[in-house]
Formats: C-alpha cells, structure tokens, sequence
C-alpha cells in the first residue's frame, strides 16, 4: 500500500519539510495545525468559521463520541461528517490518551480497557478492535490505533510494559480495520527513555502504518526533553509518511516541533485559551480583561487577518469577555484558531522558501515586541 | 417634521397594516421583529448571522450599555454601530423598563429615577434628559423617551400619576434632543385603564414624536387585556406614525398585535429560549432535549430555511445541547431569530396581498400539526 503522504520541499538546514496527505475527503497540506472538535463540533465555531480561518482537517476524540452520543448514531447520520456538517478531513483519536487522563477509573489488560464514564459513571470497554470498531462507525479519515499513553516519570519496567503492549494493540487495531478508505495511523509510545522510543519505531513501522505519531508526550516532561525525544524518534521515522505529535501544544512548541521535522498537530489550547480570554498574537499572549484595553480601539493583532481582528476591537472584546457573552467565546475562537492555522501557513511557506531558520528567528523576536 | 413612516398598504378587514420607517442607517419594512442585542451583542450570533436570518433592525439597551461599558466608551466608537460591528439600523430603549424591573432598588421623583446598578450596587441617575444623552451616544437610529412603567395590578391613582409623569418627562425629553438624525419615540402608558391609555395618547400625540409605543404591556395582565388595550390604543394613535408594542413577544402575540395594527416588536424570547434548547417552529414549540429527538433525522422545521435547519438535524442539535456546548446556543438562536424574522416577513406579504385574516387562521391551524 503506498504513502498517503507526497513530501514536497526539505529545509536545506534542519529536519523541517513540507508535505500533503491524501485523505478520502481531500488533501492536507503540511504541516498542518488540527483544530479539536471534541463532541462534534469545534467549541465556539461554524463549520463555515473553520474553513473562513483555514482549517483543513479537525479533529473529533472518539472516547467522548463513543459515550455520547453513540457511535452507532453517528454512522447512522453519514459519520461525523454528515452528523457536524464537516466535509473536509476528520482525524479521530483512538480514546487511549482519555482514557489515560481517567486512568484512577481504568483497568488495562491484554484485552482492552475497562473504565468509567465521566458522564455517568457506567462501566465501559475499548478494544484495539473496537476502538476501529468505533472510528470506522465515525467515518474519520484518519483513524489512531488504540494505545496506552504511559505517566511521567515512570520507570523503565512500566514504559516496557506499556510500549510493548501498544506495539500487539497496533498489530490488532491493523488487523481489525475492514474499511480501506479510512487511514490508520500508529502510535509510538516508549516513555522519555530515548531507546525505547527507537524499539516502538521498530515495532510499530515493521506492522506498517498510513502514518505515525508520537504519543505520551506533553505530559509533564521538560520542554527540552520533549523536544529532544521528538527529534530523535521523528528521525527515525521513514520519511515519506506523515508525522504526528499527539497533542502539542503551545505555538513555540509547534514552531520547535516543525523545526524537528514533524507534520501534523492537535491541541485544545486555540479554543480553551479563548473562551478564557487569552489572544494569541504575533507578539505573544493577549489577556484581553486586562483594564488597559478597556479604550483600546486596535484589533487584537494588527498583523492578523482574522474575521475578529478585521471588524472588531480589543474594547469591544474586552467588553463581551467582561459581560460574559457567548460572542466573546466565538470572536476569540475565531482568532486564535486563525492564529494557529495561519502560523503552520507561514511556516509551510517558509520551508517552501527555504528560509525557515531565518522565520524560527523572527518569530521568537516578534515575540520581544510589545502587544 | 414629517413622520419617518410611511404607510403601504392596509388590510381591507382589520387593522393589520404594512409599512416603512425611514432612519439614519436605512429603511425598515413594517411590520417588524427587532431581535434585542442587550449587551452590544446579539446573544449567539454574529451580525453576519443576522443579515443572513433577514434581520432589518437590532434593539440595544441603555440601562445595560449605560452601567457597562458606559455611552462615552461606545460614541468613541463610532457609536454601537462602530463598537459592535452593525451597519443597518438600531433602536435602543430607554432604560425605563429595567428601572422598573429593579424597582425595589429605585427611587422616581419629579427629576428622574435614582437606581442601584445590579452589576456592582453602585448608585446611578438617569433623567429624561441623560437618558436622551445616553442615547445619543449610543447612536441608535431610533430612541426612546425615558418612561415610568405602572406595574399590575394598580390603582387608577397610581397609573395616573405614573402616566403623567410619564408625560411630562416625554416633554424633557424632546426638548433635550440635540441630534436630530436620530429619531425619537414618545411611549404611551396609561396602565390597564382604556380612557387613561386614551388620555397617555393625547398627552404624547400633542408634544409629537417620530413614532408611538405602548409601554407597561406584558407585565402579567391577562392575554387579552393585553389584546384589547393595544386595539384601543393602537386605533387612537396617528396613523402615519409607527406604532410599536414593547416587550412582546410570543409568535401568537406577534399575530395577534399585528391583526391590531401593530408595526414594530421587541422581545428576548427567541435567543433566551433557544439558550434553554426551545425551538420555534410553524408547528409550535419543540423542546430539543427530548429523548423522542435523540436519532431524529429531521430538521426543527421541515418548513424553515434557515442556515440550522438547511444543514443540521434535531438529532445534532439536541447532542449539542445535551453536550452544553456552545454551538448549541448558536444555531437554536439563528433558527428561533430567524423563525420571529420570517413571520413578520410572511405577515408582511400576507398584508400586502389583501389575505391576512386567511393567514392567521392557517398559522393557528398549522400549530394543531404534529411537530
């Protein structure tokens, strides 16, 4: 089966590159910023919002689709894209990462995971299979194998266990899928010990994948051993599929992960961080309650091309933020999702001109700048 | 000063009437349903969403915008439409009506009314002069003059006295008028009392507005009460001047006014009640929470053309109010906005073609329709 994934341009002076992966609902070009739509919808957005800002692909999580509304509801509506009028790429996780959040309501074995709704407390079970079971009943794009994300820190005994165990998941989730249009993507774990994220890159690519991700990171580790881990395993990683870091992260995190050579992102920060009043800027962070912008009649990034920051000010966003108005949780999504998204474009176009390096430069000194 | 009303064309069997009002930002076709953006915001929808629903008109309140982000901040702007991003017409209240809603923390003498802002306590004034220079900050196309609204029950002494007053301070406030682009209504009250409603309406009529309300409706007096003090009054009122029914309010009062020769409404029903997950529709009210809904292919109205109910089914939108997420409160208020829009635009043709009696009865009778 051949690459989903076209590399197009390398960085001439670090791992940086461009890319598309072919999905069945359209191609993506990388590297590419995912927007989170957790329960079948990108909190504070439209559909028509998303594809206004950029948005090529979203995101949906499967373990909160599986527990509401139902899997089998949604594959009755056309999958997410017809159930949340979507009709560009959806990549679903698998449920493992949330079921490593709930992990004091989980029981792992060979098997699967037992664990506890966060709704209502029932009991439920994932499988490597049903977790396709599920993905496939969504309709995603790109599906994740099912995986057990492993704590930080941890000792080498328990990363052992748990990366092993992903690789036989992986194997069985392959197995599993019967739906040939949806991707299926493979997660490395392999903790923060650097030779066992070498072993898992053995172990999941010798099973073979649509494209593969990196998982467990982000969960408290040093910056710079995140960073560090991401290089190493993104290098060893064949070159021409799609790589994905699960869950990253802040916009320096994205711009330090590209820079080591990886493609694909999600992370709720953009829509979070808006409905709590914090703007992502050229400059940096932007809280908007903040009384110096209660007369400020700038946009919140003059740089920016947002629907907000094209028609709105920082007063009058300060004002809806303050009167606690669901526009405020729409214009700011708006804004930093955009901020997001426009970000990787940026970034695309600076490998596309080889001139990365110098972009990586500019955009830690615009960060020096004042709002 | 000729009236910015222009009649166009009257029912041949009840009072129901088309027609137009000119203002500073635009024409308004009558009858109309002006959505009510309390806090320089629409609740859950961009203007964008409101041009799209069909709405001509947006309704701000003075009271709210007074306490925050105060007049001064917004005419710095550009006025509300500056601040929020409207370009077509606004009419903002006059602060009266919450005055009235807060009446155990206000005081009313001869000069104004002393009143406890409910955001933080603190103590305000508004006269019928500040609030025409409120007003006139705020830049709304149409502006009402501050009034006493009389609760109910009363007795004739207390309507009386609160109408005069109601009266006299309709005086203060032509005379402090300093912007005449903006045009200003009188509003008449007169309570339950039909020779003192007609009395309220030679009191105003004779100091002459741009336009005539009827305040002190809808305040817990029966139904029909409320249907006959309108005929009366709405028969007494000139009839080359708009005349508008505060506050009101259900799909049936809006008929029921309109047959009574009513131009011009106001009321939270719409975005409050789709917040609460209650949708209108031509068949009656439909609450989305509702079990029978969970795989509900349908859209709310099979009837309705609005943005929600051309690209999502009942069975999303009650996942999306059960999920209490956002989207939900966005695309139940575009739909219940532009389901009061779309009747007075169907009254409107109903009117224009001569058949508005056969229209209303089709409107109860389609109400007797299973949903």
């Amino acid at each position: 089966m051949p690459s989903p994934f076209t590399l197009h341009k390398k960085s001439s002076t670090c791992p940086a590159r461009t890319g598309e992966v072919k999905t069945a609902h359209g191609t993506v070009q990388t590297p590419v910023f995912m927007p989170v739509g957790t329960q079948a919808t990108v909190k504070g957005v439209t559909p028509e919002n998303l594809l206004d800002l950029g948005a090529q692909i979203i995101l949906g999580n499967t373990y909160h689709l599986y527990i509401r509304p139902g899997h089998e509801l949604i594959r009755d509506f056309g999958g997410l894209h017809g159930f949340m009028n979507w009709q560009k790429p959806i990549l679903t996780d698998s449920g493992g990462f949330q079921i490593f959040s709930l992990r004091e309501l989980a029981k792992i074995t060979e098997k699967g995971a037992t664990f506890k709704s966060h709704l209502d407390g029932s009991t439920l079970f994932l499988s490597p299979e049903s977790a396709v079971e599920v993905q496939e009943a969504l309709g995603s794009d790109i599906m994740m194998c099912l995986d057990t994300c492993i704590p930080y820190p941890a000792t080498r005994a328990e990363v052992q266990e748990g990366t092993d165990l992903t690789a036989r998941w992986a194997k069985r989730c392959r197995e599993s899928q019967t739906n040939s249009e949806q991707l299926l993507f493979g997660i490395i774990q392999g903790g923060m010990y650097a030779d066992m994220r070498a072993k898992a890159v053995e172990q999941i690519t010798s099973i073979g994948f649509d494209g593969y991700a990196l998982g467990g990171l982000s969960v408290g580790e040093p910056k710079e051993m995140m960073y560090d881990l991401t290089a190493e395993t993104a290098a060893l990683l064949p070159e021409n599929y799609a790589k994905y870091v699960m869950g990253v992260g802040t916009p320096e995190n994205l711009v330090e992960c590209v820079y080591r050579g990886i493609d694909m992102f999600d992370c709720v920060m953009p829509t979070r961080n808006a409905r709590n009043g914090m703007l992502f800027t050229s400059k940096g962070r932007l809280v908007i309650k903040n009384a110096r912008y209660y007369n400020d009649p700038k946009p919140v990034d003059e740089n920016c091309r947002c629907y907000t920051c094209q028609n709105y000010s920082r007063a009058y966003l300060r004002h809806l933020y303050m009167s606690r108005e669901i526009m405020a949780a729409q214009l700011n999504s708006i804004h930093n999702l955009h901020y997001f998204v426009n970000l990787m474009a940026d970034m695309r176009q600076a490998i596309t001109e080889d001139r990365f390096e110098a972009f990586r430069k500019d955009f830690y000194d615009m960060r020096e700048q004042p709002l």
